[in-house]
């Protein structure tokens, strides 16, 4: 396997350091970025000109990490068509154009894996994809951005308001200087479009959902939905009601404390399948960050090639001494 | 794919219930019980005969899901030996002789599995054998009793004392008649066997495994736990300190509100696998019960056999009308 990177910002440098720490890192061959003249470490092979990575013949495989999403959709759609195997971060791009990029890797016979825009390090699409294959799924739950629960968390625990809770996450690195994407629902919506074309075999685009943000949630809604006994969370839901029509919103939610995504606290996300016989399922971790996305990127790799992994015990020795 | 189901209790019915619900119920061949006497549906493959079952040629797989782990210690071991893939369900035969039942799988070229032996419906086994394939794992802490769990939730919402939250889950079916194996930690012992040979490649017997049971925890205990911003909960924990030496332990611990664990209530079950990079991973869902352990089981046989899979999309506009 050889490896075109894409992106070297918090993805791409992640999924970089794990495979330098697993003793795989000349597998990447190349790493395209953008900007000249941004400090990098030394040594790496990185490169300005997207053209040269997907016409290398040798790259079997290109790991999409990068912002700009019309950027990140020429990159999958350049590399699928050129038979390349593509594993992509980017949710945007994914929830936009899932059941054209889909057809596109049928038809050239290749691997669209994208583990890491939904959830972060949480395993939730291949749960869905293998370990629940033989199970109706009735819903998908979830609290899948991390900006906004950290901010409804500071809220609740100290009767913040909104604004000044903004603020903080952005202080502190959890919310970005332009938080719309986040604050609106807009990054959670993209999310359940992946996941419940994969729960469900449904493609609804973005657009379609109805998706309400956390801009309107006051310090006197938390305070009184944690007198009832619960907290008020930004849950992305697609119920499959009596599944001949599926609904699919994204909006702040009274979630009392005997669900399990009450104590989805801070940063962290949380997903709950609902499913017809083994369920209610819970799935939690870390939904970003450079080594938990670099983590599902991993996998996504693995995947692709087996010869990619090596074992546990291998890993243990030389990883944790 | 034929099977051979031995059992019919909680487990093998909800086996046998999930393949009728999916059509496949025609691959279950033969069903060996015990008692002659019990009360059965009509017209499905009984037998008594054990060896019938296991000299059968057709049959290439064995589900193993009785209580008797004498027992059940022969039939996994008599079907390895003839070259049949085995999917069991009894934690305590799989935790007493994991490293002789994988040897024997491995001699005769066949597949050994049990994602139902430990939290039920939770696919925690598979996170960590195919998912965490490449991440050093550092713990593995769980709540893997839902009878203890059961009565301890009791027990804190409650006030209730020990004795009388054990009669209550014995009255409503969530602890049994003798409930030593529950409450003295036994069976989660023989659960935290299996998890740590899965995250660390490393077997200690059950025997070796420091256990304290839930008799002790008073309702005094529970109400200082909670004063302090917690709850108490049979923890199952394996830890590999430095790595170079690992430690396993069953106990009361305390477990503050802000631990994934903490909201794990009544009966449900909950596993926290922690990692090097991506993790900490919350695993969540029912750890007992029919349809639950049947979804483990249906997912194992699944995974030894492809064809035994059908799709989502046929499974809905099948099943969930």
């Amino acid at each position: 396997m050889s490896i075109g990177l894409f992106g070297f910002g918090t993805v791409g440098s992640g999924v970089y350091q794990i495979a330098l720490s697993r003793g795989l890192a000349q597998r990447i061959k190349a790493i395209g970025v953008k900007s000249p003249s941004k400090a990098r470490p030394e040594g790496l092979p990185f490169t300005l000109d997207a053209t040269t990575i997907l016409d290398d013949a040798e790259i079997t495989t290109v790991v999409e990490a990068i912002s700009d999403a019309e950027a990140g959709y020429r990159i999958v759609t350049e590399a699928l068509r050129r038979g390349k195997h593509v594993v992509s971060a980017s949710k945007a791009v994914i929830a936009a154009h899932l059941p054209e990029l889909h057809a596109l890797a049928a038809r050239h016979g290749v691997s669209l894996r994208y583990e890491a825009a939904v959830g972060g390090a949480i395993p939730v699409l291949d749960v869905i994809d293998r370990y629940l294959a033989h199970e109706p799924i009735t819903a998908v739950r979830g609290i899948v951005n991390g900006t906004t629960n950290y901010i409804l968390t500071r809220m609740e625990r100290e009767g913040l308001d909104f604004d000044t809770a903004l603020a903080e996450a952005q202080r502190l690195g959890f919310a970005e200087a332009e938080p719309t994407a986040d604050v609106e629902g807009l990054d959670a919506r993209n999310k359940l479009v992946i996941l419940s074309y994969h729960a469900f075999g449904d493609y609804l685009p973005p657009t379609a959902i109805s998706t309400t943000g956390i801009r309107g949630v006051t310090a006197a809604d938390i305070a009184d939905a944690r007198a009832r006994g619960g907290a008020i969370k930004l849950v992305a839901e697609a119920r499959c009601a009596s599944c001949g029509s599926l609904s699919l919103q994204v909006s702040p939610q009274f979630v009392s404390s005997d669900d399990p995504l009450y104590s989805t606290a801070f940063e962290r996300n949380a997903i709950v399948v609902e499913t017809a016989w083994g369920g209610p399922f819970l799935l939690g971790g870390r939904g970003a960050g450079a080594l938990p996305t670099g983590t599902a990127v991993t996998f996504d790799l693995e995947h692709i090639d087996q010869a990619y992994t090596v074992t546990r015990r291998m890993a243990l020795a030389e990883l944790v001494a």
